[in-house]
């Protein structure tokens, strides 16, 4: 055999020692920084006392976000799974509905749907952009859906379909174009779920902010971190005020009343948080330059590396190489867990991407579409170290 | 009119300000204090890079909460709702089930059950403790419900009835052994919604620690505060276990592999905020004793006040006096109006109390008792400012 999972392992060994370097102690997936004013800005929360659901970094942070992005609202949440959730809610999307989404994606993008009561319905990938296949999606709703008086149906089910929701993995745009021309002919809203995407762009364009609302997530394996953190963006003020009264309790603005307009959430960014968001923000370009450095590195690298290649950013798009990955010419699981073993084992931590969600037992039981790239890109993918620090530039 | 508004008025006023001195600033209702290890704690996470959902601060908290509150298992997240809800599910709370909670709460205590898909059903407080009346249930139980093979139902709406949700009145332990009492003899779970009585003792044992689960919250106008925060006690392994994996999206621990067991949520509290957190804790034992300090000095100036009277800890209970409480002698609306807008005018953050659950329009269709006392409650109780730093011992 050719490439024999020994042959692999030691080929993508000696690439990622030909870009990282011998480790020394772990080579951690992706880590924050932190060498700019977080501090400052954290020990002004403590020092004034403000830390939690009220103070100025919330609003600073919002505003810094949508100035970034170039959207007009962004909404500060705990994390990115609540961030999803309240966009779903505000786009429409009502218990008993079918949701859109990319079988090969993490689990939270299904479970936002799961948190509104609907069901999610697994669609396939592209090999270009690692995110939804217009054509397939258009293919298959031709295929599954009926127009309704209430809206698109799934001839099956009989349930609406409300949303769909592109993800752009690993920090790659998806062919944004393409999914938005197939939402306008079945009448269906775009939730973005950017979460992984802060800093790409497309066509020139932030991702997040392409869809009716889009979303952004600051875990701490993000690009930015605010320890947990996410954030929901749109051009559009009812579905922002109205996101930012979800996420709030819903409670009316009063000196000392205490009243509550609808069911509602505690999904807040505490002040704290949001004040390491601020600094990390400020932060960004530079991140984004190194991690972009650390892409080429890759790439010239596994250019000359056979078996594999690196995953580039698609076409008429700016990544922000959140996750760098390589993909194996032949699919091949076992060859894979034996990469991910050696590849930790040699203290580059690397990972597999995620089991398709469809495969999961809470999810295995929902609506789908045939989804032969999505199981390709499964069994052929792999993440290896991308911080920011690994990128930069050598004097 | 022996006690009118501005006779009110100028009655608080005075007694505020025996109590508190006359403010150069405002006088907030409840504030945070950071004069320990805040600082060193938060710098340690951001000297080392972890932030976020892992981190020693996260399971160092969780120990230092079980510990004081001499429970086996604390589970922290990212506030007080988020608790609720995850154990309101670890309880066994599912879609279309009816869940008993006080009218008299705030919000999120209903909200936490409308987050499961169960409808709140509300039910009547004691003047003696301000939390749920055990008798004045027992009846209402006896009257609405009947016993089925699922087990209780509302013989109105068919139903079933999952379980009981008491809550602790500014940190005043409700009537616990009279509920278990009650909830025993009906065959339903407690959960104890203690997001205002860390530090609150029942006969010696801290509130929380009573029902199969119970929450805490730390929130920024809590007795301690993570920014955003809370926690989920219990004493039954198997609970808790379930209620971190239901916090921390069920995914199967691996080195490398995502697989997720079932629709889970984010809901981990970051490192940055656990480690407020354990900071915040050290120095409990403390804000506990001057906020005793403090109720002592309101309870001395109140018994000589006439036309209100101070809210005293209920029997066998040691209460943490979260939030001090003013009541009238005579319920008045429009009384609570003006004594609202005088203290806040005159620099002290005073509040009512929150508008009843049923009177919200999203729960006013919801299953309810006579509410005879919530409503005299809703009308008469004032909360007066209460932070650590107003009860210093003077020397």
């Amino acid at each position: 055999m050719l490439n024999s999972p020994t042959e692999l392992s030691s080929t993508l060994l000696s690439a990622l020692g030909q870009v990282l370097g011998t480790p020394d102690s772990l080579v951690a997936l992706h880590e924050p920084e932190f060498a700019g004013n977080e501090w400052k800005y954290v020990k002004e929360c403590l020092d004034t006392g403000w830390v939690s659901s009220v103070g100025k970094f919330v609003d600073e942070f919002e505003r810094m976000l949508a100035e970034f992005n170039d959207v007009k609202h962004a909404v500060a949440v705990v994390n990115g799974t609540a961030a999803q959730h309240i966009a779903l809610l505000a786009a429409g999307v009502r218990p008993g509905d079918e949701v859109i989404v990319p079988a090969f994606s993490f689990v939270a993008t299904a479970n936002a749907v799961s948190h509104c009561g609907a069901v999610p319905h697994f669609v396939d990938s592209s090999f270009d952009t690692l995110g939804m296949d217009p054509q397939a999606l258009a293919d298959h709703l031709s295929n599954m859906s009926e127009r309704s008086a209430g809206g698109l149906r799934n001839s099956s089910t009989g349930r609406r379909i409300s949303a769909i929701v592109p993800m752009h993995t690993f920090g790659h745009p998806m062919d944004l174009a393409g999914l938005l021309d197939v939402a306008g002919r079945f009448g269906l809203p775009v939730v973005e779920d950017a979460a992984e995407a802060l800093g790409s762009t497309y066509q020139g364009r932030h991702a997040g902010t392409f869809g009716l609302l889009g979303i952004l997530s600051f875990n701490g394996n993000k690009t930015i971190t605010t320890g947990g953190g996410g954030a929901i963006l749109t051009n559009d003020p009812e579905l922002a005020r109205h996101a930012k009264q979800l996420t709030t309790t819903a409670k009316r603005a009063h000196r000392w009343e205490f009243f509550h307009d609808e069911v509602a959430y505690n999904y807040r960014l505490p002040n704290i948080n949001a004040a390491l968001g601020c600094a990390q923000l400020e932060r960004l370009p530079d991140f984004l330059k190194r991690k972009r450095h650390l892409a080429q590195k890759y790439r010239d690298v596994f250019q000359k590396t056979p078996g594999m290649s690196f995953i580039e950013e698609p076409r008429d798009c700016r990544s922000n190489y959140w996750l760098n990955a390589i993909r194996l010419d032949t699919p091949d699981r076992a060859a894979l867990e034996e990469l991910l073993r050696a590849t930790n084992d040699a203290g580059y931590q690397c990972r597999p991407t995620w089991t398709l969600l469809n495969k999961l037992p809470m999810y295995s039981g929902c609506p789908r579409a045939d989804l032969p790239v999505a199981n390709v890109l499964e069994e052929s993918l792999i993440n290896v170290p991308s911080s920011a620090k690994l990128g930069a530039p050598q004097s």
